[in-house]
């Protein structure tokens, strides 16, 4: 068996693999592991994933979680373009920056701001204090401005003159606050939301 | 002007680098920026990390955040062992992904139960509901399920035979829990605590 990716595009970090992998021309089996149907829960996914989280990968018998791990992988295995990872070595410096910067800041607040502005009120009914939802989209604010002040600046690309790993994450966390809340209120009419309670991380507080 | 490294040995990315140099010989400048002075928010460290947070590097004119891209960094720099980043394609996937996972997992919610449990209390002399403070360490108790059924099982390092940057972060962040009510205690005497309410990601809500 070779390389199977199990994702769901509705996901950012999923997306991001999968452009990377298509644009690279690496061959993957799509396992499509459907969140609003809660299959990341299933016994089958299970053993793939003890963490019940996409996006993961399957090459033989290795398995591996964590969206940037992945990707590090892929760029490792396949020998992609240098410009997603440069050897160079203050431009790789700057990937990884971003890399690990985006994890407790863009990521976590655009995802929270979905929670909080979508999941919680189209697919659970309820309702986010009008005080909870200007605090969260406040904190995306001041994410978006070190977005722009510190990385981005005026230049085309996070870094150096050509795509990186740090656009591919950046640009697939952005383009979802625009079009999940359409894409998730047209499936939300046949989706199963019955899990969504045990993300206790998002929980209303 | 050498290698820079700007810490504060109280916060565990710092001590993780500060370990890692130490025990590879690398040879560095301390410049030590005191948190709980608030040196952090100094216009001369700003002009360092506009993002006010340790750690920072400076080698010569080249400045780097982000304890995980440091790391990196000096690794590649600095023709470290190989074990602490192994050049082996599927360990060193497997470092990639508890560093990954860290970010929002062992560290967020070390970091949270510590806010929780001591900063707000100590510091700002804020009581944290009950419920919240629960909440907390219930959190903190799954994600370290978490760390020893996926990451540690029964072994004595998480990758391999022999300690990576993995285990380097983990241990910096566990001792932390057990360490850090003591030392913070001790200190709260002299510190000057009035920058602690900019730190929205932990307030209480």
């Amino acid at each position: 068996m070779g390389l199977e990716l199990y994702l769901d595009l509705l996901s950012q970090p999923c997306r991001a693999i999968y452009i990377f992998a298509k644009k690279n021309g690496i061959p993957f089996q799509l396992r499509t592991v459907d969140l609003l149907k809660g299959q990341h829960l299933s016994d089958a996914f299970v053993q793939v994933n003890p963490l019940k989280k996409v996006p993961a990968l399957k090459d033989g018998d290795f398995t591996l979680t964590e969206s940037v791990a992945i990707l590090l992988y892929l760029t490792r295995k396949y020998k992609v373009p240098d410009y997603w990872y440069p050897q160079d070595l203050q431009a790789r410096a700057r990937v990884d920056e971003y890399l690990a910067w985006q994890h407790t800041a863009l990521r976590r607040n655009c995802l929270r701001a979905l929670w909080h502005k979508v999941m919680f009120p189209v697919f659970l009914g309820e309702q986010v204090s009008s005080e909870l939802l200007a605090a969260t989209l406040a904190e995306l604010d001041d994410t978006l401005q070190v977005f722009e002040d510190k990385f981005l600046q005026n230049k085309a690309f996070l870094i150096g003159s050509q795509i990186s790993l740090a656009d591919l994450v950046a640009i697939t966390e952005l383009m979802h606050v625009s079009v999940s809340p359409l894409v998730l209120a047209a499936k939300s009419l046949k989706a199963d939301p019955s899990w969504l309670p045990g993300t206790g991380k998002w929980r209303l507080q």
